[in-house]
């Protein structure tokens, strides 16, 4: 079965084009579970595609996460919507490109402590949609959708909150070694409980541990309604911390360190639904926002066999490591066919029943049909936005690359004409450009492109007003 | 108590380098299992660290593998002896560098056709070792050790061979486009069954599955005796082949397509041992010869997030994906301490309790402690031959680069003074020389350069002479 999915994989992607927009929505699968199952997503921060061990980093141990690849699914071509911060965490919860919300700009590529901008209120969350079939949410973690009170997540859908509002290295105090000695008073990110400042600064090494306790908390607390809990982890982005029972823990050094007790955590979680017996009413993904951050070398992670990193839209900069589990329904193996971080609003919206808002434009398949086992992904496409412009397209196998630039380096950008073309399932390391033997599928990809700038409407930035 | 073994690892190469060849040998643990056990060693050609799922790789299948990884041992930093197929394989049935048997040289870097020479009759194979505890023991695939009559697998201690006794890409016919869409018939390379020739070109395609096969049937065929299997599959060394049934079977194409008929094959043989009781009496190893030949652009395969690849000092040259497989005595999990293919020879030597030979250097370390959870592997230093020269030295985590030069492009070598130094928990992609920093790590290292030239004696060449 395995196989003959996978054939279906190899013909997809070729017959779907013509559906345009309209292919865009609908619940695909019908869970075969309990409905209204409880959702959690694990969301770490500039983790790259090679830093789990179930993902081949050679030194860091992840075993938790390693049990949740062996017991659920685990995704090989899934990427985020955006390779930095902001914009792709304002994809993961509306199912909706950032260039949709306004929440991408080619000047400010996130969101700063003195931004004014956030995600606008005409945005539906994920958190909105479940809350209208009785969900009770709550946020914890890393926001960066917006600091001021009109956008924080408890004006976006969520009952609760706790964590910082943007990256824990903004808010620097300008000392130096900041990042070669990380000491908490370097930098004054301030930790939050709902709408107040609570501690200033966070004191980051007890971050995923509070972050962790919090979460356990919630589940414990819950009773007969279901939940959806959006775990956004504050690391791997540096600066990096670690408490101190995960201090020289492992081979890997600190970022080791860092990503170990990202583990822990995540085996809490599952360990503490299976104990409640809710493992099999929960859903748990398991993804990052973007690639390594590979300016910060040793403290930032590895995209493992991709190229390029956090910033980029080569596959490094979006290709994460993902995994999806849910004991008795999501149906345990490798899965190659592809998936988005768009793709779990409305994923999860069919799991629970929500009707998908109408009048707008979403992003995102239901990814039913491919973790229950009953076929691939319907996703074919992948637009590569840096900022407010399309630096390439993945369609089916083959990506077209039609402006490229490292990530944060001081390179400029180059354009391609004719783009590079790589086959990424025979050369996922983006090595051997195929453009010369694939006219046609550039020619197809333009179509594709052209198609989807008629869906975009102008929307107003919310990443360049800052005080 | 993982972690305490990993504790040990960091502790481990800075107090044991005054035990100098003293330490090169000894059983360090007891099996807690029966004695005598089966040995089986799958040999892959020119796998690369990052070709299957358990290593990484997004787009080749490898369910049989990856469920071996999770029952066995998955280790982390396993090194092959050399980064080619002649003096690899050299290393693995004697354990003892190549540079000890004559089988390395700086004009020839493998055995060819028109060579003459061989594994030379005074080296003690592993075969002929575990023959004097009454192992029955066969030899099925690639040899690569001298065709010629006295260099043959029967007459190095195994009872039986069925395989091709050098590459599948050499007696080449000169036919264009060999490589682009190989047929059997573009090559001439013999099939030999002991010591003769049965089939000549050897039908490449069905080699795989004829290999397998005829190892089934060996296992089926055994009573009261332990036996060895050496299986040194021809692929996915090019010419890339692979039955009818698993063409067009891989989203990784050709290349993806062989590595699946290899997993199958490995899945074959497990469930055979499973079927007749015999998992619980056999040890078996999974690694490969060196690591993947990117000259082949697709075709070859991937080091995953390496440096490099066959024919390099690299990483990716030497550092190979790698299963120890026992259900009940090796310790299921991830294994990151140092091993390497020279380490096979003495291992299963203790478990078969064998007197290894003491007229003579070994390089191999016993790594039972680390199979059965003891302790982590006794190895902490390897050699990174060229030929007959050390080009670097990896001790405890670091490695030291004399010399580089990549594969086997037509680039020339670049001598370091001082050397590059790489962190390879730390770093294992070898990107950040931190070589001024750690002054004192390269003195140690050539301090252990020296103490293991004194334990080398000038031998016969054995690559060099040709028709």
């Amino acid at each position: 079965m395995r196989h003959s999915r996978r054939e279906f994989i190899k013909q997809l992607g070729w017959g779907t084009a013509a559906l345009a927009t309209t292919r865009y929505w609908g619940c695909r699968g019908k869970s075969p579970g309990p409905s209204k199952p409880n959702i959690i997503v694990i969301f770490a921060d500039d983790l790259g595609y090679g830093d789990l061990g179930v993902f081949g980093n050679p030194t860091i141990h992840t075993p938790q996460l390693d049990r949740m690849a062996s017991e659920g699914q685990k995704w090989t071509s899934f990427y985020s919507a955006c390779s930095v911060c902001t914009p792709s965490r304002a994809a993961l919860l509306t199912g909706r490109l950032p260039i949709r919300s306004g929440m991408c700009s080619d000047i400010n590529r996130v969101l700063f402590p003195n931004s004014t901008g956030g995600l606008p209120d005409s945005e539906i969350t994920l958190a909105e949609a479940l809350k209208t079939m009785g969900y009770v949410t709550t946020c914890v973690g890393k926001w960066h959708l917006g600091h001021l009170p009109p956008y924080l997540p408890t004006r976006h859908g969520f009952d609760s909150y706790f964590g910082i509002p943007y990256s824990n290295d903004m808010d620097s105090r300008g000392i130096k070694g900041a990042f070669a000695d990380p000491k908490s008073e370097y930098w004054n990110v301030p930790l939050m409980r709902d709408e107040d400042i609570i501690e200033r600064p966070a004191r980051q090494e007890t971050l995923t541990r509070r972050y962790t306790e919090e979460v356990l908390k919630f589940i414990n607390s819950q009773k007969d309604k279901p939940f959806f809990l959006y775990l956004a982890h504050t690391f791997p982005h540096v600066p990096l911390f670690r408490s101190e029972e995960f201090s020289g823990r492992s081979l890997r050094g600190l970022f080791g360190d860092v990503i170990e007790e990202i583990d822990w955590s995540t085996g809490r979680i599952l360990d503490t639904l299976r104990d409640l017996g809710l493992d099999r009413r929960t859903l748990v993904v398991f993804t990052s926002d973007n690639g390594p951050w590979l300016s910060y070398r040793q403290q930032g992670g590895s995209a493992g066999g991709l190229r390029g990193g956090k910033g980029s839209t080569f596959e490094g900069g979006m290709r994460e490591p993902t995994l999806f589990w849910w004991p008795g329904q999501v149906s345990p193996g490798l899965e190659m066919s592809l998936g988005s971080t768009l793709d779990i609003f409305p994923t999860a919206c069919c799991l629970a029943g929500v009707d998908v808002p109408s009048d707008r434009t979403m992003d995102g398949f239901d990814l039913g049909p491919a973790l229950f086992g009953e076929n691939p992904s319907p996703r074919d496409i992948m637009f590569f936005y840096r900022g407010t412009r399309i630096f390439a397209v993945r369609k089916g196998p083959y990506k077209a690359h039609f402006i490229t630039r490292s990530g944060y380096g001081p390179d400029k950008e180059v354009s391609h004409d004719p783009p590079l073309v790589y086959h990424l399932n025979h050369d996922p390391a983006e090595k051997y450009n195929i453009a010369e033997q694939h006219t046609e599928i550039i020619e197809d990809i333009r179509l594709e492109v052209e198609r989807h700038r008629q869906s975009l409407i102008p929307v107003k930035n919310q990443l360049d007003e800052r005080i």
